[in-house]
């Protein structure tokens, strides 16, 4: 999984969930979280996904996705359903999710030379 | 500032910055930081901002705004461009800069009650 994700040229689908976790369970969380990584890599129109963590159990997963069909498809998938349920009743304290499409898009990336090159303190 | 950023019913904007650091220079970085946090809050129509940190380096942050054109307000503040160009240069590595248009969200926050009763392991 490459980081940043790989996306496409837009537009596409950005799905931006932003929990702050209960504290409780987190083993569960975890192998739950990994597995959910795993499942969305095998959705149709699943084109990448970045996470970051946060202070005080906050955490952002950013998800993307070619169009809003393929996000229906994966907000129904049996195993999320469970997982969301399970999530609002223990792992997280509140959470908001937002879906946005991507309407342009740029990428940097510093030559190798310049990375060499540069000075360090 | 409140975590997850509380922002107003869609539509709005999102700007989701995805770097990779270099690994230069992390104290100037810090403090760029968290000064670009201060200023972005004076923008007008800034809404809100997150951030979660990843393994190696990289990292999510995502500030939401009224409209495109606060967007370009604020990459055309002059202290904002001057970091910019200082992270091309020193403390990115790469990165991959998206504007997406938030079209719907959802909010889930869990009733204290369920909290305080939620069993514990």
């Amino acid at each position: 999984m490459n980081l940043p994700a790989t996306t496409p040229d837009p537009p596409y689908y950005a799905v931006i969930f932003s929990p702050v976790r209960s504290g409780e369970d987190p083993e569960g969380y975890q192998r739950m979280a990994l597995h959910m990584i795993e499942l969305a890599m095998t959705m149709p129109g699943f084109l990448g996904i970045e996470h970051g963590e946060g202070l005080d159990g906050f955490a952002i997963t950013v998800s993307y996705w070619r169009d809003e069909a393929a996000i229906k498809q994966w907000y129904e998938n049996a195993e999320h359903r469970a997982a969301q349920a399970h999530g609002k009743a223990v792992w997280y304290r509140q959470f908001e999710l937002r879906v946005a499409k991507v309407e342009r898009a740029y990428g940097f990336t510093r030559p190798t030379s310049l990375l060499h090159l540069a000075p360090r303190e």
